[in-house]
This record gives C-alpha cells, sequence and structure tokens, in this order.
C-alpha cells in the first residue's frame, strides 16, 4: 500500500506521460521577488522590527577560522544542509520603537560600497520602507562597534546622512580605538588596516557632528542598556533592550553566524580582532543566555534572527522562535 | 573592563534616570503590524510559494499526544522556549508554479468557520493577495487529506468556491473513505464523527463537480508526484515536487509540528486516525529524508516551513533553510 521511496515515486512519475492537458488560458507568471525582509515581535511595550540588509556570499579562504581548517568548516556547512566554500552569512539591523525613541541598531552594509560581487546585501532602506519606517523619524541610531556593514549604512548616495534626524550613539572605547591615528599607524594586518581607513571614510563631518559617545554598563537611550562585549573589537558592545520584565539581548557580533560561531565557540573568526578576548566573551555571554534562558537578537542570526540557545555539544545551539502571524 | 551580567548591566541601568532628554518631535507610533506571510524559493524550474494560512493556539489537553502524559508535552514545550498548555500550529499550505500550472497544495483553515476564539488562522486569502497571487488564476487545488485545516479554505462566505477555475485534485481512497456513510456511520470517536460531517459541509456540489481523484505512485500533474502515506487518515497523501535533478518532499501531516512530532516519532498525536500506522509511515519518510538527505515541506512546519531533517535522539530534528532575500 505505502510507496514512499524517492526512487520508486520518481521512476512511477517518469512513467506517465502527463495526467492532464495545457490550461486553457495563459500560465501565471512567476513571480521571482521574495516577501519583504522584516518581522515584529514585542518586549513588554517595546516593539523591535527586525530589519533584514540581506545575506552576504562570501567564499570562505584559508583563514575564514583561523584555529581550524577550511575542511571542517566545510564539513559543518554541509552537516547543516549548506553550500560548502561560501559564507552565506545574514545582515539584521533592529528598528527599536520604545514608544518614546524609534532607534535603529546598527545600519548594515550601506547601499554604496561594501557590496560584494555575489551578495545580497544592501537591501536596509528597501526593508525600512517596506516595514514603514521612515528614516527621518529615526531619533537615534546605536552602533555596536566599527565593522563595515555595522556602520556603513549612516551615509548613502553622496556622502549623505541616510537618518537625517538621528544622533549617533557610539561605543566610547570603539569610537576612540578606530578613529585614533596612532592606533592606525599600529594596524596589525591589512584587514584591520582597511577597517581604520573604512571608518575615516564613513565619520565624515557631518556624521562626527551627530556622535554621541556612550558608556557600557549604562543606559544609552531609556530602555536600552549598553554591555561591554570586547574581542570581536576593542570597544565592542552588546545591548539589553527591556521594557518592564522583559528583555532581549541583542548581542551583536559576540558570535557572527550562530550556526558556525555559537555551536563552535572555540572557533576564532577571521574578524575578530583580538580572538581570545572575543572567545572568552562569547562564552560567558552564551553561559548567561542559557542560564538566564534568555532572548537574543543576533545580527548574523538567520532572519528573524531572535530565539534562544540551549547548550549542545560542546557549544550552543540556536532556537530561533516560531515565526508569528502578529507581533 | 567586562561587564556582561544581565543583572549588572540592569543594575547599571536602574542608576541612571535618563540620558536624554525628550525627542523635539511627537514619537513615530508603533506599527502592531507583522510582515506579510509568504516565502519564495526555487525547486529547478519551479517557483514555491509558502503561504502561512496562520498559527492555533490550541489548549494541550490530556489526550492531545494518546501515549504520553501531558507533563511530557510541557517538558518539551518548556525546552524549546515554548509556552506550556498551548499548541502553537503552524498551517503553511505552498503554491507551486511550474511554469504551465499554478497549483495549491492544501487550502488553509478558511476564512469562515474553523476558527478558534485565540486562534490567529486563516490568513491564506490575505496572504496570497500579498504574494501577488490571485485565487482565479490558480489551475488546480491538490488536497493531501480531508482534514478542516487541509479542505476548509476550498469555500469562502456564502460557499462560494474560493478557486472558481481550479479542479480540485483529491486523493482517491481518502475522498472515498470520508465520503462514504457506511464509514460515517462507524466513526469510533466524535473527532472523527466531526470530521465525516466537515467534509461533507465543505464538499458542496459546485466543489464536487470540480473534484477528480488521483491515485499515489503517479502524477498528479506534470512535476507533482503523489506519494501514499496514511495513518494520520487513510488515504493521507504527500507528494514530490520536482524540477530536472531538484525536488522536494511535500510531506503535508507526517509529522505535526516537528519540533513536538518529529523529534518524538513515537507520539501518537490525537488527531491521527490510525496512529500506529501513521508512526510507521513517520519513520519510514523521515529515515527516507535523512538518507536521501531531501528538502522537505511541513504543512505544520514553523513557517517558511522547508527544511532538511536530521537524525536525533531516538528521532529527527528539522532543520529550516536560512530565509534568503532572494527566491
Amino acid at each position: 500500500m505505502m510507496n514512499i521511496s524517492r526512487r520508486e515515486a520518481l521512476a512511477g512519475a517518469l512513467a506517465i506521460a502527463s495526467t492532464q492537458g495545457s490550461p486553457a488560458r495563459a500560465a501565471a507568471p512567476q513571480s521571482g521577488k521574495q516577501a519583504p525582509g522584516y518581522y515584529r515581535y514585542r518586549v513588554g511595550d517595546t516593539e523591535m522590527t527586525v530589519v533584514n540588509d540581506g545575506v552576504s556570499r562570501m567564499p570562505i579562504g584559508d583563514d575564514f577560522v583561523r584555529n581550524v581548517p577550511k575542511a571542517q568548516v566545510n564539513a559543518m556547512l554541509e552537516s547543516l544542509f549548506m553550500e560548502k566554500d561560501i559564507y552565506a552569512g545574514p545582515y539584521n539591523p533592529v528598528v527599536v520603537n520604545t514608544g518614546k525613541n524609534l532607534v535603529l541598531m546598527d545600519t548594515g552594509t550601506g547601499e554604496a560600497g561594501f557590496k560584494s560581487s555575489e551578495g545580497i546585501n544592501g537591501r536596509l532602506m528597501l526593508n525600512l520602507a517596506a516595514a514603514g519606517v521612515d528614516p527621518a523619524a529615526i531619533d537615534a541610531v546605536i552602533l555596536s562597534h566599527y565593522h563595515g556593514d555595522h556602520i556603513n549604512g549612516l551615509i548613502g548616495a553622496g556622502n549623505s546622512l541616510a537618518f537625517p534626524n538621528a544622533e549617533i550613539l557610539v561605543p566610547e572605547a570603539e569610537h576612540r580605538f578606530w578613529m585614533d591615528d596612532g592606533e592606525m599607524s599600529r594596524a596589525s594586518t591589512p584587514r584591520i588596516d582597511a577597517t581604520f581607513k573604512n571608518a575615516r571614510r564613513v565619520m565624515t563631518p557631518e556624521v562626527l557632528k551627530r556622535v554621541r559617545p556612550y558608556q557600557s554598563g549604562k543606559e544609552v537611550i531609556p530602555g536600552v542598556t549598553a554591555v561591554a562585549t570586547p574581542g570581536h573589537t576593542p570597544g565592542h558592545c552588546s545591548h539589553i533592550v527591556s521594557s518592564g520584565a522583559k528583555s532581549v539581548y541583542v548581542q551583536a557580533d559576540v558570535t557572527h553566524a550562530p550556526f558556525l560561531f555559537a555551536r563552535n565557540p572555540g572557533w576564532h573568526f577571521m574578524l575578530d580582532v583580538d580572538p581570545v578576548a572575543a572567545e572568552a566573551t562569547r562564552r560567558e555571554v552564551y553561559d548567561m543566555l542559557c542560564a538566564e534562558r534568555m532572548l537574543v537578537q543576533g545580527f548574523h542570526y538567520p532572519f528573524p534572527a531572535v530565539g534562544h540557545v540551549e547548550k549542545s555539544g560542546g557549544g550552543y545551539r540556536e532556537i530561533l522562535v516560531q515565526w508569528s502571524p502578529t507581533p
């Protein structure tokens, strides 16, 4: 009675020429378009809108994970049913509407520059529009750190301000480090040197006029508290968004894509400026997230990039929330 | 230097009254609206559009899983960071555009009837419109089985045909069973009796005029092959959508929500008409999906409801695809 083998079913299919004539009317055209990439959920009285900026398609080089051979990365990708040799890294800025402030947390890769030939990123503005968020209504942009995929979206065409009415709230230690010419002169790798130069490109005089440094361990705006999570970069900050008894830990790059770097917290990602400190931070944050059963929003998590984590093997495994038809 | 304890961070937050004055302009209103619930991907030359019909909020009774105490179900929900005592079961019909045919696979819970007081389902038409799919352009509706959440969407207000130009392709054994008055007279439970009666409510004379039974093991339309997967209901069918070398196994209700019933293939869901046969089918299909590393689309998977499965513990664990900004 049962016939559930794929091969048998396909053989059956091949034996049948066609069971139905052509439809009487023209076939409906295929759409080719994805749904808009935003997702809303609530944290107490605060409304969160995850706004996808796209997904990279970055070729995986030999130093993608510094302390692990590329073959091991590919084996992991295969176990995840993902394409090998490619890092499909998602980018997910978040809009936080506290009812008093409208805040963007990190800005994505920007519409100009940074787009790789294969990547499908730079989509923040497109998805903000789909979500009904006016860039001019944003009060504040909170940056976690100064890598290009987090800051490049501050400026648009002709170096215009992408969020013209926003204060730009930056981790004090991060700003000091990347804007220091002495530190730049001591850049230990071409990649880090390029990050210094990119920060100078993005931090135009118009942007710098709006920059206000913030301290970790304090509220950045009411309801959003900064937490120092150094290692990925020297002044890297995460944030806790709270309302009433509810909160979410917005982790920025404590891990890059969790399916690689939370599962394997000992992997040293090529973009970690201090990989040993980054690993220590990662383990401490993830142990806390597990112990507190705390909701986590991850910039490089697969969209909608919000969920929980559990201990799994020698690392941690993300459990994304079930998509909900209402926020 | 580091301060990543949640409690410390929150204590720090409380010590600061407010770091910023009110914005000069009125606060932006919260949206309260979710993104539209559709998702596109390709299988060879065929375009798949998953169209979410919502998510149930079904109170979990003592017989929710017949052979497992409710406390064990709740323990599983807690491990998944989900609300206890509630079955948040997603509904995900799929539109298949082969380039020649535009096909809807299962119809969701319908806009009338079936809506629970707490449920947020009956959203198929809303999400079809968002996806740009005209119900009148659908050539064929393929049904997997006759439970209300799969067939009720066939009819709209005043028993009108929801898909007025579609043939309604039904599993021959399923149609014969549920439309047989003798079988109805032998219904072993009130729930099964209600399924017989609901089938008669939905299968109006106008619907029955358009019904064409299909056989398992054969193509239903070119590119879509039916596979008998009995147990959940007597004539329950799954389908393999193929194009070139690519295919996806559209499993219907081989498992209900995989986070409960694929992880625990031995759990006998209250809606399985023959739970022993359903379990045998489930294990056979999931062993095949694992062995073949085959893409699977699940009606009750969390939206977008497409991914792979791996063996995990005594069962199987779903790995949803990473959301992609392009189909």
